[in-house]
């Protein structure tokens, strides 16, 4: 008999009860304020994968030797953030719950949101290592207090200080920067001091979220807001594998990717090589 | 001194209070499910009608004979349809209250649903007038019901039976045609009857609101959710020419161009045209 | 326990026992002269699909009322005709074997090859029914005698004289036009005299072969070729229904769409719908 | 020894002292108001032309039986129309001294204007039959006289009344329709009455320039100034066939390919068709 | 009652009487030799600086601190080179007039003529630094001497030697570098020399003219001729900030963004950015 | 008499018996896996090099100083491998015959093993100098021996251990890496340690065939299978200078340059620069 069209991300092909790291997508960009189009992320990962190697030259290493289990994206409401975000919670519960290291896929960065509430409730001296070109540090735009734009806020809201570090950041307006000072930790610009963040959590529990517009748009065009003036992919990668090599990070997400914006399909294929590194380092 | 610098939708350059008709724009498209990029039609529009001719050889009569003021785009917030759609009321109530015609640009189909609830309040004997490829008569979408696949059944749920007649259906579920059947009047695929129907509503007020896609994808491919075998253009300027030459619209709206998503321009240098046939067949 | 990531065809999710239709996409366009990318086209419809609706206001029924396996995508070698011809004749046998309808996806005209010698072996009285833009009946091309261009030809070394009728022909050198005279029927740019052949050809099987380039480029951009002058959207759904009305169809393929060449996606999306239409007047 | 790569239109390939006919290209658009490209209209006609078979199945005949030189490219500088049209003016003057008829592609439309002036100091008594979607005879823009929006009022500055008849146009300015009414032959919209015009023209000679943008932006979106509402490829084929059926065309152009405009390549591929037809149908 | 819809570069909202910088755009790219399109540079800027932040985390500064005035583009007649250069001087000398900094957005980079001509006017001791990857000192090009690539060269007709130094050079004839030996200074490649330069300069006025095809084409695709090997973003950034802080630069212009040839919109971003460094950085 | 519309690339116009070097295209993809478009890359050389200037100002002298002659595209049937190799075969043999060096423009990479067969044929010592992000040295692919995956292991198969040296690579299997470390040297991402290797050649001959992908995607998107981390273009340049200033190249290609990749097409205007820059150092 003929079997069904399975479509995983490269490789990630274990049996959900083998699996060590459980990838699955959230297609949702309702409040992205600029250029739409990360809802297409995930899936275009999976779909563009097939052009990549499985091997990582980088780490002499196969992803096939990991014990990957990609549950494909959620259904999530479009225009109603709450709804997708409690749908994004209740997936990463899930995988906690069984044992396994839940990895998402964005859609855009309020996607985070969602699986951080749920990491907490398992991991109450959660940190976060954030990569970001945008501090995303807003109380709110027009009223509204859930976007894209307020994320990381929104995870100081639960955790409060000393326990968010972002890196690269290159964008935000003055109030942000101002109350970040006195809340998280930010390094504008590149990763300098992020082996001594990481000295300070020591084995403490670490959310890792990467924002991929962190990269320079010369080597990553495809995202909604992209900001000159970002990391190179070498910088990116090293800065990738002293978070994973050093860090106990329970938790990970790679955001923003929109494919629409660049027609080159250089982007999704550079953010399905950063994920190939991840889930190899990863382990 | 030098002047600021203004832009208006070709020659609508009237001050406000000599208006007949006020254009505003309402850039959102967060409910849209399949493909965005709504959120920039009005801007488009602006921005390219300069390619445009303001004399009509249809209707031998010039847009700049009409007294017409373009009011820019509302500041919508995006992920947050009810804040948008309450913003979109009381800017049509503004303009109705003045004694003017509201003339929305959108954005997604979700956007009419605002100013009818406006014109409602002003017109309770309102009827609605609906060219679309879609019926958007679903009821909920993942349990939320204000979407751009539900907009006329919203409408619906303030008007009741026999005051919705569309045009030009081709695409919806079983569920949807079965409840029009007993509530609204449905015209698949053309105009066929449009004139009776015209006939019958008379003097009283009609919302005219036109979702793009209701034009073939070959003439229109700029839209989010394309649907083969549309009406051809001079059809749907046969069937404008109809409504605005014999019924008493108060209020209309053109929705769900993507300019994005045609990168020939032609989508929305067709959108231009029809406005502009729109704007000089209304007085 | 979380569910794999399954990519099917809109509303094709039968069990394969249960299935009296069997998608299979053929990724293959290595003979394509001019402008490559059709080896897209399986795939891309496949992800587009949830963009359309199951239902079909055309014949008042609904997709998810057939019962369709879609088993994804034969994995074929570029640049080796010979063999992909072999995969896709051993896949379509083994659906044939089953008892169930082989529906093949392309890919480039080519791949029509394999599923008709397949299906020859089981039916030897088969007729075939053609719609395209390009003759096809090239003997050979540089020396070579397996391509794109030369598929029917193939197809009629296999069947000889009287067996084959293709319709809306726009192009194609004048060696082929004046072979075509005497070996099968063509008729130029319509489906003109489609019933009466239908009418011949009476209860014997059928494959029926729609080259996607039938259509005028304007409806459908995205293919290798276009030629100006094509059949509409109405006209080929006309065509299509009174084929599958009527002819004993144990055997189909849909071929030719290249969706990088459309970056409005207006053609995958057409593409989707007439593949819809097929499946649900197919039984 | 190895030859050189000479490119030209498909099946062009005569000796020059053979040829009946002379495609020559004239790469500019430094007036074009709205959208530039045409510039790259000839040479993209030349490259992609490869794609299309030199046989015509709707006059049944071959264009490698016609004897056409191509001569490639003027070499033109942006930014100094006069010099450019004294240019074009001395090549179609050197091919009509040569006893063979000039075939000039652009190119913007007033380019046209150029080859009109050589071509009335040989036929005084030379009539112009002019498809397009513009008017073109505008007096001057922004004080400027040469421009393509004026290049048909400046051929009538040269040749008065009752000698040039346009057809297809819907697009001007109400002074150009006004003043078109008493000084030439406009038929709006389509090609109504053309056979009409065609006889009183009788044996005269007949300068035959082509806008592509007659045609609907449908079928032909690759142009600066597209205008929906256009003639189909058929119309546009018949009405062609017509003029060069019955009029004694001693000059002609097909100008406004703007190749950038159209990614999908369809509307290159539809100018090439049409310039084989007319090179087919002008012996 | 409502207000008109108007549109200035980000934040760039003063009244004209309060400003000391005036933005004019000048959109016109007749001839561009190679691919057109700077046309359409400064309306896109305008358009999508939205997108950006007004804080400079390089300068800790924001822009809405400065008092800029945007007066909107220029309506130049495009063929019609000296008449857009006067166009371009009438308005810059108004400016200068009025005791404001003039800062022109191109268009192509001949517009920088028409502002220099009005600068030398008041300046007569002006110095020019230009960035770029192109020498732009052809006498002549096919007769014509009002181009793109001859700009600086008239630049000197006007200034004489040793007033023009430019950096970033990797593009021009042998002739162009040759002549330049003697008459300016030219650095190739990179920004050496750039401090030493504003120091000979001392306090002399300055007119700051970047092409920004000076950029490497990985973070700015989006320019008529684009040269591997240009300077990062960055390197450039500083450059600025060496000039705005050192020199007395009485006005200035950022040329050559052409929006369509970069879909991603990166080079657009990068521009806006530029613009709001830029804009900080001179008061 | 006009003249025939010649296209060669930029100033490569020599005659044949001059010249010293001759360059010819194959425009041949048919073997790509993932994503096509190599087929068009020498023909989008030879018409985007207008761009360019002949000038270097790297090395300080012209292209027109040398004697070079544009042979054009080979006529190579897609589809058949085979017949494609010995096609190149032969025009490479009868360009050495005739005491010339051989310079091929791609197409994919599997064309370079015929153009080396031929090199062997008449330099049995010759030894390959390979740029390349891919290591290419598969065995087979699904069962083909003949692929672009595959081209340097086939070489290998005709020269044996030793001889082929490789730089820049960042892609592979582990199967490749790991055969590779006993038959060929292969230096991972950069170009460390390629002068050594060039010593250790000597003055025995030297094929350099370039993979244009070994370039970043951020300078080179335009290419199939784009792999994050790769040399910049003065990285790049330097080692071609390397290469041409040291070794005995006797025949040289570039390949993989895939133009409808890159709208922006900066990488065709990359790779014209990289041609000339090779061009000029080769003598």
């Amino acid at each position: 008999m003929l079997s069904k069209n399975i479509e995983t991300f490269l490789g990630c092909d274990a049996e959900y009860a083998d699996a060590t790291t459980v990838l699955f997508g959230a297609p949702f960009d309702s409040t992205t304020s600029y250029r739409p189009g990360t809802r297409f992320g995930s899936r275009a990962m999976r779909q563009e994968s097939y052009g990549l190697e499985t091997w990582s030259p980088y780490q002499k290493q196969d992803l096939t030797d990991r014990a990957i289990f990609d549950s494909g994206d959620l259904e999530l409401p479009f225009g109603a953030p709450e709804v997708a975000l409690q749908l994004i919670r209740e997936r990463t519960a899930k995988i906690l719950a069984d044992g396994k290291r839940p990895f998402l896929l964005g859609g855009e960065h309020l996607v985070t949101l969602g699986a951080v509430e749920a990491v907490l409730e398992q991991y109450p001296d959660l940190h976060i290592i954030h990569f970001d070109a945008h501090a995303d540090l807003r109380d709110e735009y027009l009223g509204i207090t859930l976007s894209h734009a307020s994320v990381i806020r929104r995870c100081w809201d639960l955790m409060g200080n000393g326990r968010i570090a972002q890196f690269g950041i290159r964008s935000g307006d003055q109030a942000e920067f101002q109350w970040g000072e006195n809340h998280i930790h930010t390094q504008l610009f590149n990763f300098t001091g992020l082996a001594h963040i990481l000295d300070t959590i020591g084995e403490r529990p670490v959310y890792f979220t990467i924002d991929l517009d962190v990269l320079d748009p010369s080597c990553f065009p495809g995202t909604g807001t992209p900001e000159a003036g970002g990391v190179t992919f070498p910088e990116l990668l090293d800065a990738i594998f002293l978070v994973l090599g050093q860090a106990n990070v329970v938790a990970c997400d790679l955001v923003e990717l929109a494919p629409p914006l660049d027609p080159t399909g250089v982007s999704t294929a550079t953010a399905c090589k950063i994920l190939r590194e991840m889930l190899i380092a990863m382990e």
